[in-house]
């Protein structure tokens, strides 16, 4: 995956600047409009509080929706980036009694990328606070989620993805009571199973299984957990980076709140370049959702970017110090195999993973096969201690649609299948990375090859991207593919932000990316036939028939913009209840219009239905000859 | 269809805002960066200059694109919007012999929705100069394409169809040449039949099938004609309309030169109110692609927008008004039909289409038939006359996810079929629009009713949008469809802009509706397996592999975008032929891994044979175990 940083501009450059910045984090903060934080408790576990965000429409209905964004917007609860969110997970870790704390591994200055202890210390000044003693698995315990699934423990976890994955049922039923509509509109599954209700029972089988995962590593206690896997939402990865030069807790956390604000399901961490340590301990104590890593970029860093010079000894103590700080899942380029390098020559453009080509290189100068397939048991033991999921790289992905389904990307594929198998040995969660550029007709093939060689443990695919031909438009491009992957049965998908093959994306980038992929995520849901995804959809349309502007704006994914297109033609407040909007005006209004046909109906219905009858006994197929009016 | 109407802020209003006006019309004008304007010349009509956008890359290649543009992008050509483009096709209907000029109907003040003579007067003397003797058919003749094509005759248009369709291939051969690649790449036509080249004949084969269409009145000389198809390029369509008071003809032509610049095939006057009638003479005379209207807005209007006042008289005059002004294809609502609309009551959105409710409407006030179904045949003989093509309207379409492929909407698709033959009986142009709202899993399914019902008929969607949450990114929930139902053998894709349902686009938002259609069409001939699609995707990868970052923008559909993307990061003249870009950084990058790879595998060739031979040896599927390094 590329390095999606954005920049924000520095705190403290100016007053100025530092109010705009004050004003930018209230507004990540504030609640979206006419929403309010509601929980829901569990049963197995009560202590459960399951976040909703809870939407207030004008005719007294209240929706609740999915919510990624953590305590952030939350009113009841002050945040605090430098002492992080509250651990409210450490207590169902420590309730299970397999897990010891003890003194981590102590930091070192190339963790930093840094040469002066002073520099490292002011940098770690600013966060004394979210210094945390870590915790692994006592001596030969085995603390995965996996691992208690397949014991047939329900964890809180797993309680907790439960609750949230069926979200508040009692207001759809409103809008999916109708039968006809309901069996017109059936999902098509493609070999999904979905239940009608998501039972805590459900997920602990289907983590069991390997078809869903939950990423949650012991040391991050703030998290706020989800699942991915096939019978559940279709959820969306953001990428975030840091700066060139940190600018400091605020900002850095600030890109993660603004993401899950936006929907972001997880986040993955791609930072290179100095402060990365420090930077994600910032991140994963603020974070209510699961940080993902590819820690050979680290690694690499530690080796001052000699892809050669890596080794397992230092490879497998960055894995250590990135689990100790609370890492959910890592990128594992594994399936980048020596013999496969060969098969990338003839490609229109190679290798585009970055952590693939540095791997390839590294096979090639050293004539070795890949430290991280030949040592992957001994990752496996490290993940067990601390339940990190592997994410298995797809390096050899396609660049370019000339690439797509190559010898070269299925060599790996059907390798990530065979390590899938190992990691679940070890009851490790696993999930596996796809593609890339792909033409619509060859996504499926994707898909099902993922899911026969991988036997169904979720796909986390990078769109696929359906032309090359539009850089500056790479979340549309992509966007097509991904809702199509997700349908297929894709578990997660990596958002591709506008300035995808061309820069480092910006705060409003970072929303175009996840607006594309909130649509294409939940166009999947719809098709793969998810039980409580259109309610959303007729909650809004019905909103838009009735000319209930404000509860269509609330109910998009994005209501600032809704308003603000809707306003820079109609400003007035009286237009929000106008049963007219700018598009046709007053009288060519159709749904208006569609509201007269239904009084008209109403009054002539003993008449229609005559009507009908009269053209049905006529041949409804035939037409009927033309008639002087 | 909505009025999408994008204003401009009026010429004179001010010296600045005339010289911001000025500079944006130099700005739509100018050749897109790297490109040249060329020709190619006929074989069975000579005469003909079928034109291309030669694009230059640094490395010395010209790759050639279609073009939509028209004269505007030439600098050979001076244009002046109050003369029209040269009426090139003039001479081409002349020379059949079955056409005369003859005195057009009077201009009504009703035709400009107006009241004092001496308005229309002052209006149309901006345009005095674009003034046309209408032409018709002799009595007894027949004037489509579909009727020569029928006879065997191969038309100038057709053969300009067939140069333009088939691109300047000789430049593809380097992207297209691997077979292994193009045997992998192949795609699927799912019944669509596009040979590898495309003839004058095959394209005359197709219309007089009627599986394609060549819009093209005789009274549109100026137009530079195209085909809609499954087995030709997909094609896109843009609305545009006249602003509520018509600021001049200079504004008006500029959102059609800035539609085709960005793409448009076909562009849709849906002008409402005053002064439509000499907008749309400005805009035919302007331009180079076909326009369509849905004259029963224009009707309406006449009738004070009280559409239980509509007659077949003059709904009639209004199309031999449009005819003679040169419309090439009419949105006729006929398959509205009386029994029908009661099936839309229970519809979570009724009828959204203005047409739909405005014939809707008049059938219920009036208790009858729908006058354009009753009069369909009177119709056609108006449209054989000057070869306007039908558009039969989609006025029951889905305006939600939860009205989706029911009762209705395949009852009015029905009728469509039976409309279809009545059109083909009279050697006819046609095709069918479509929806509007559907989830991807039910796109299909439309697309195999209309292929079954309209016997191939060219299908021409409104997207459509696969969710309804997304207020504000319809370009982006209606692409996803779009590139879908193009795949599976839609014609033509009806642009949504990012202000679908919220207000009247700008000249952005027409822009980014463009883009996301364009990149739609292009995906779906690619998934469909058109034989020149792909190779510009390969010419723009390549370019990208290679660091020709130039060539990489102006390779794309927006290289405007794709540069100040770029150069946000990275300004400097020097980075554009950087081998690495911001995302990455140069140590990083692994496009230039890859080139290192590339190298040394090179050097090891024979090496890495062997590697690979004992590796299959070994048993390609197994797990090596973990050896020490």
């Amino acid at each position: 995956m590329l390095d999606l940083t954005h920049n924000l501009p520095p705190t403290a450059a100016s007053p100025d600047a530092a109010a705009e910045f004050h004003d930018r984090l209230a507004a990540s903060r504030a609640p979206l409009p006419a929403s309010t934080k509601t929980h829901e408790a569990g049963v197995l576990h009560p202590q459960l509080r399951v976040p909703l965000r809870e939407i207030a429409l004008t005719n007294g209905e209240r929706i609740a929706v999915y919510d990624t964004s953590g305590p952030y917007t939350d009113p009841a609860v002050t945040t605090d980036v430098r002492r992080g969110l509250p651990a409210t997970r450490a207590a169902w870790v420590e309730s299970r009694g397999d897990t010891e704390a003890y003194t981590g591994r102590p930091i070192q200055l190339f963790d930093d990328g840094l040469r002066e202890a002073a520099q490292q210390q002011a940098l770690r000044a600013q966060s004394a606070a979210l210094n945390r003693t870590p915790r692994r698995a006592k001596s030969g315990a085995n603390v995965t989620q996996m691992h208690y699934a397949r014991r047939g423990i329900v964890t809180a976890e797993m309680e907790y993805v439960a609750i949230r994955e069926n979200g508040r049922r009692a207001w759809m039923h409103e809008y999916l009571a109708d039968s006809e509509r309901e069996q017109r509109l059936a999902g098509q599954g493609l070999g999904a199973r979905i239940p009608g209700t998501i039972t805590p029972e459900f997920v602990r089988d289907e983590v069991a299984r390997g078809r869903a995962i939950i990423p949650a590593n012991i040391n991050h206690p703030e998290l706020e957990p989800m699942a991915i896997g096939r019978n559940f939402l279709v959820k969306v990865n953001a990428n975030i980076g840091n700066s060139a030069v940190s600018s400091g807790i605020e900002e850095e956390v600030e890109k993660l709140v603004w993401a899950t604000r936006w929907g972001a399901d997880t986040v993955m961490d791609l930072s290179t370049g100095r402060n990365i340590h420090t930077t994600r301990d910032w991140i994963l104590r603020n974070s209510p959702v699961p940080i993902g890593t590819v820690p050979i970029y680290q690694a690499l860093e530690k080796v001052g970017g000699v892809a050669e010079d890596l080794t397992w000894e230092l490879f497998r103590d960055t894995l250590i110090e990135q689990a100790e700080q609370g890492v959910d899942y890592f990128t594992i380029h594994a399936g980048v195999r020596l013999p496969f390098v060969p098969m990338t020559v003839k490609r229109r453009t190679g290798i585009v993973s970055r952590g693939g080509s540095i791997l390839a290189k590294w096979c090639i100068a050293h004539h070795r096969e890949n430290f991280l397939y030949t040592h992957f048991e001994e990752i496996c033991d490290i993940m067990k201690a601390y339940d990190v999921s592997f994410s298995l790289g797809d390096g050899l992905r396609p660049g370019s649609l000339a690439d797509a389904n190559d010898e070269a990307q299925f060599a790996e594929l059907r390798t990530l299948g065979e390590l899938t198998k190992i990691a679940w040995k070890h009851d490790v969660q696993t999930m596996i990375e796809g593609p890339g550029h792909v033409p619509m007709h060859m996504i499926q093939a994707n898909m099902t090859e993922q899911l026969k060689h991988c036997d169904e443990a979720p796909f986390y695919t990078l769109g696929p991207l359906t032309t090359d031909i539009a850089p500056g438009y790479d979340h549309i491009t992509s966007g097509i593919g991904a809702a199509m992957i997700g349908w297929f049965g894709c578990a997660m998908l990596c958002y591709v932000t506008p300035k995808e093959h061309l820069g480092l994306p910006d705060r409003d980038d970072v929303k175009q990316g996840l607006m594309a992929y909130k649509i294409a995520a939940h166009a999947a849901d719809i098709a793969k036939g998810h039980p409580a995804a259109r309610a959303r959809d007729d909650a809004l349309s019905k909103a838009r028939f009735e000319f209930r502007w404000e509860d269509q704006f609330n109910l998009g994914l994005d209501p600032e913009t809704a308003r603000e297109f809707h306003d820079e033609t109609l400003p007035k407040d009286s237009a929000k209840v106008a049963h007219f909007c700018s598009m046709c005006g007053p009288k060519f209004c159709s749904m208006k219009i569609t509201q007269d046909v239904r009084e008209y109906s109403a009054q002539l219905e003993d008449g229609m239905r005559e009507k009908s009858a009269e053209f049905r006994a006529g041949g409804a197929e035939l037409y009927i000859p033309i008639r002087q009016d």
